[in-house]
């Protein structure tokens, strides 16, 4: 049959282990980040702290992406982002179909960890992410987007197969590091999600959906971009004309 | 004798010195984690500022099972938590004698190093993980049980020998990461212990073992699931027909 | 045309891909640190939080850094700071005429950087590095060339081929550390720049140029001593007597 | 001359290469641990904030001895406190008259970090290290004396040549990891030094050398018990009777 063969190659044993690890690294980052927010807000009622909390978040984001990445890294890629995903079919790196059961696990997880928070931090509210009131929901989609930019462009330094493989030990928190300094940079402003899924799965158990398309066109257009831009500037050429830069002795 | 022919592997000089590097590696995670919560105790009572404490408690955990991670790598392995010892029972990376001796370890540590704690810090009391009131003991078991989840698989994932070989170095820092943002995600909700023998030893020095069973319950049960699912989803099998995602040039 | 000869090295393939990476490493560097302190002043309209606010902003630098410094390591050496490019020039590992367009690309990210912040976020000053008001311009100038000695040292150290494989996978890493550091020790007194780039962005669309001066000339000197002594003190020369201190087994 | 030969192993161009990193990695160490120190009281004269001030200084110090230590690391061994010097001399390491010139520049490069930041930072006190006011001197010398036995353990087994080299990576990180939980763990209370060289040198600017022997005493015992102890349980012999834990595929 068509349809079966068109899936074919994304139903593999292989595929499908990579489907779960999708699922299980984003549902723990999921559950770690809106977690983090929701610790933060419980604790916010008696005293405020605004600034603590972003810490807080940023440094949750940066320490949990770093690990589900690396947990994944060697089985799906570690994407835990629809985006990512995104980018990767951009840049030639999968097919649509196997992508397409990437985002069903990413959004499945995220819907999962926002209901299991829910159900056990009994009374909060599982908070959305939402965009300063003096900024359009434009503004946020370019910040946004530009956030994704930088979280994508490292994910595609992490994964070249090219760099030196000094370097290549740390991209996996390379990718979380970059995550924690967008969200000090710009969490109060446009929410520093960088993530459709986590939008998404927040927005789902929260029961409202407003603003939610900012979390999607800013991030996936953000997600191609990095994708285009970085087969151009990303690495030298193989048959270089010398590096402009001499780690000379 | 036969007592002596089951527990003879485990007293090897080699089994020895692991159970010291448990103990030491032990000691030193319960020393941190501990003593961070009560010297931000000591703070909080002259300006409130638990954002920042949990900032602060989330970061001695992350850099602290970092390090002795680290430091007992090569020696018994780096568990430092009954939990993990646990789950590498389960995954039958250990017999169960030896896993007795690991947890005897861990536990003494932990009661020593509370002890200390009470006697240099004087005039604190020695603190235990506490559950958010609005809680119950069955949503804390289980929130406590997805944190070790996500521990034991970092771990998992860490000491795995078919892991790239780049990756590996970072392996002692994941765990330790992981660690600090599930402080973050849930720390003011059930306490965000991960580690049974952190709980008993806070526990035995103040004298309380109130909802001590969460503190074992949902650790061992999350870890062993983690062990259980990490051999079904952690890595592709060796004949593996093509990855899912190409690292192309 | 001598013009074109003398640039000609300067304008290769290689070359353009690396001001453009310059170019790219830069802009998302400055958008993370001049966006994180206006997202920490944004909340403190709201709750005074000065100390929490200097962490975000030394996390921020530190996790930007690191990530853009990785990003752009092998394709031109990821300085994304003027004062490194030019520390690159006094060590002989690049030509100034190269420099000079390392230089033009860092510049024009620093400024569409803040000029994109200042038009998403939306009501917001763009803030300029200040020194506080008991210090002289002359002592500011002494600590930021301390900071960016420090700074640059550890780039020397961390492109140094000599450096033990092992630690070399840390290196892009070490630098966002050390910025970090130098951020928490100096930001309330000198601003804790380090970078010229960073600065004139700012700056340019602040529209006051005020102490730019102790921007530049502090940074610049800096980076230069650390060039020198690195050439002195930084490695054992090869055929070396011996190393002092001994790593017996 | 006796006196010569003596020291003439210490005075060799590999070793004057060596003090000098001591000197120069010491001194920016000890610039960023107490000048954060300072940064945070400045602004706690405007808001109170300890809570984020000890998260600040821990951080400060964790990423700045990370990165003294990636520095120095093939030079000197990047000791820059003289209870590790002193460790690894109890550790046949390295020779008593090569530790002495260690431990001069050590201190020298403190005093004058120190001076330098009471020069700039105008009209600010250079902070020296003080303890808890129940706390008594023996029982802070015990606290700082197991914050350094962290401390130099954790130098022990990221300079072991025996340690998979996948690991080995990380090891300058890893003393910065330690030195920020410590800071968490214990600064309120014993003040969290673990570096005689950084209490002596602040000490001196401030002139007041008030329990100047507790951060000597504590963390030398502390490091001679850590270099003692690691010979015996730091690593499996190598003709080991089989690894206890199995990294089982």
């Amino acid at each position: 049959m068509a349809f079966t063969a068109r899936f074919q190659d994304s139903l593999t044993r292989t595929a499908l282990r990579a489907y779960l690890a999708e699922f299980i690294s984003t549902f723990l980052y999921v559950f770690a980040v809106i977690g983090s927010t929701m610790s933060s807000r419980k604790m916010k009622g008696e005293v405020a702290a605004e600034a603590a909390s972003l810490v807080g978040a940023a440094i949750a984001n940066s320490f949990a992406l770093s690990t589900v990445v690396f947990m994944a890294w060697d089985v799906s890629g570690g994407h835990v982002n629809p985006a990512v995903t995104f980018a990767r079919v951009v840049g030639g790196h999968m097919t649509l179909s196997t992508a397409f059961f990437y985002w069903i696990a990413q959004m499945i997880a995220s819907v999962i960890a926002c209901l299991l928070l829910k159900i056990t931090f009994v009374g909060m509210h599982v908070p959305t992410y939402t965009i300063a009131p003096q900024m359009t929901g434009f503004g946020a989609s370019i910040v946004e987007g530009v956030l994704t930019f930088a979280l994508v462009y490292t994910v595609y330094a992490a994964r070249d197969p090219r760099r030196s493989g000094q370097l290549g030990s740390t991209g996996a928190l390379s990718i979380g590091l970059i995550a924690g300094a967008n969200v000090l940079a710009a969490g109060p402003f446009s929410g520093g999600s960088m993530n459709p899924a986590c939008a998404f799965g927040s927005a789902t158990i929260a029961g409202t959906f407003k603003n939610q398309a900012v979390y999607w066109v800013g991030p996936l257009i953000g997600a191609a971009v990095a994708a285009l831009i970085y087969d151009i500037a990303g690495y030298p050429s193989p048959n270089t004309d010398s590096f402009v830069e001499v780690d000379r002795v």
